[in-house]
């Protein structure tokens, strides 16, 4: 059995009737894995037991009494419930049990929980949180998406990299490109911290390709765009918010009367298929980063579909070892002198202390 | 005469054969406007003289001798061509010839020039760039989009400051609602400068409803929202590659097979009314506000309608004397004590100086 997931399975809007049904699915579809069921038992029992459980040992519940709200407070999260679904699920991850924890909660609570768990990996000194939005050449990674609203360029050096091993895993791209988001192309915009971040970028052996804008992320013209968590949640954020509003016009346009309606029965092949292809249950889970353990973040809204994405990520993550991976990289990376090919000296002084 | 506008004709993608029959169209339509055609006379002569000139001395041509480049470098644009017809369109506002000033040229050269030419307004510290977006409740203001990558708290209450007195001068609302782009609503959120930032503008009398965000700006839920350059420019930027996918797509679905070419025909309706809704010509113009006159920047890639749709806003702007608003409302905020109402005094140390 190669990878256990720990399921923090109360949280999300939805809670048990969305992430069980999901972790079945998931079990039914990766014979490899096992998943642990995290949350309170009197409520998990009976639907697993209803299930039949067909997984045998590969299913199993572990009891936590406490929940963390979807708009509680970190520090509440953090220091007044030690017994939540959601830090048991990370308490799995660190002692061994688990490969990966799923939570659908609260993501300032999540990453806080992580972080204080599972510690941050050597090298790294802030995590950060990746997702991945549909391009017009496939996909693109963007990271920070808002763990850190304040970030010098040695942070974005590191989201570089981490990215760039998370694309690597997911997508087995040897040498994916990376972006640093900026408001130009040309080396000379932008503030200090991003241009020092470029320079930093460039020594590195990452296949870094400079500055790209706001439409890359869509063009695709970057498999990793790196920025600050500041930027990345507003722009990501942004990027929902038009999407639902071109998605409502487009309905509402084709239910404005009955011709239109009929259109709308005449053109459902074309909808349909255009609406699938951006449907953002695809893209659900975003990876919490730069962590000793795997942590996958599903949105709050999650259904069925959209946290099984998750699982599937979170799975991949865990066979694919990420944390050791990045661990590995960042410890070449912060002694060039190690031998690692086109990692030149110059970002040494800056990374080595 | 009312408005007298000074078009760099030269600029753009597509120089006169987009500029020349926009500024007909527009003079056919504002019959109290006046245009000054700023570029080579000899370019522009024939093709006046080709249209007749239907509009006596409400049309005139300034020559001028030089042309700014579309990705000509600042410095160069603005110590180089002092003949620019970039440059001649800003003198004509700075001494008095025309009420405003429009140009698809160069977004960087024509800050540069603008500010150098009619310098800041008392207590502006920063001139800001400012667009319109579409939203679910009509249309959205946000500043600032690219002038000012770094921000102070002071400069993101003078875009409030400026952005509402926008929307009041050409949407004709009393009160605007302004919001602060954030990664949260919550007052916690954000770094120290948006912390900040919030503080200031609530102590203003603008009717500020707190921290908004991404999704916000399309979701209509204030009337402007203020930002620093860097966000503003990335989120503009991303928002428009995702609205290219998105139509692409669309275009693309449509047009799969013989089938779905003729839905497009029965669904020929309604996908052109919900292409109409989001036609971003009808937001060309962004307005450069903090200035001593009026300019405005169109697209450079607009085409004529769009092209009109930036002389309509200049216009306005130099209808309602945006600047002069804009001043008086900055020398009662820096002087709280002149009495303005609702403006309490916590934001004045930091102004009155």
């Amino acid at each position: 059995m190669a990878i256990t997931l720990a399921v923090d399975c109360m949280g999300g809007d939805h809670g048990p009737s969305v992430t069980l049904p999901a972790v079945f699915e998931f079990l039914r579809h990766d014979t490899d894995c096992a998943a642990i069921l995290v949350g309170r038992e009197e409520v998990l029992r009976p639907q697993v037991e209803r299930e039949g459980n067909p997984f045998g040992d590969r299913l199993s519940i572990r009891h936590a009494s406490e929940m963390v709200g979807m708009d509680e407070a970190v520090a509440s999260a953090l220091r007044g419930k030690k017994d939540s679904s959601m830090r048991v699920a990370v308490d799995l991850v660190k002692d061994g049990t688990a490969s990966a924890a799923v939570s659908a909660g609260n993501t300032g609570a999540l990453m806080a929980v992580s972080r204080f768990v599972l510690k941050t990996l050597p090298g790294i000194d802030r995590p950060a949180i990746c997702s991945v939005l549909p391009s017009q050449r496939g996909s693109t990674y963007v990271l920070d998406l808002g763990a850190n609203v304040d970030c010098t360029p040695e942070h974005l050096l590191q989201f570089g990299i981490m990215g760039s091993l998370l694309v690597s895993a997911l997508e087995r791209k040897e040498r994916p490109t990376v972006g640093l988001l900026n408001i130009g192309e040309e080396e000379i915009k932008g503030n200090e911290v991003v241009k020092r971040a470029a320079e930093l970028l460039r020594a590195t052996d990452l296949n870094f390709i400079g500055n790209v804008e706001g439409n890359d992320i869509f063009k695709g013209t970057a498999d990793v765009v790196v920025c600050d968590g500041f930027v990345g949640n507003v722009t990501l954020k942004a990027a929902e918010g038009l999407a639902h509003m071109i998605g409502g016009a487009l309905k509402e346009e084709f239910s404005r009367n009955i011709f239109t309606k009929l259109a709308a029965l005449v053109a459902m092949p074309a909808l349909k298929s255009f609406k699938q292809r951006f449907d953002p249950r695809r893209y659900n889970g975003a990876s919490l980063l730069g962590l000793r353990g795997v942590v996958v973040k599903s949105h709050g809204s999650a259904d069925q579909l959209a946290f099984r994405f998750a699982l599937e990520k979170a799975a991949e993550e865990g066979r694919q070892r990420l944390p050791e991976t990045i661990a590995a990289r960042m410890a070449a990376v912060t002694c060039p002198r190690s031998g690692i090919p086109g990692t030149q000296g110059e970002a040494a002084p800056t990374l080595c202390d």
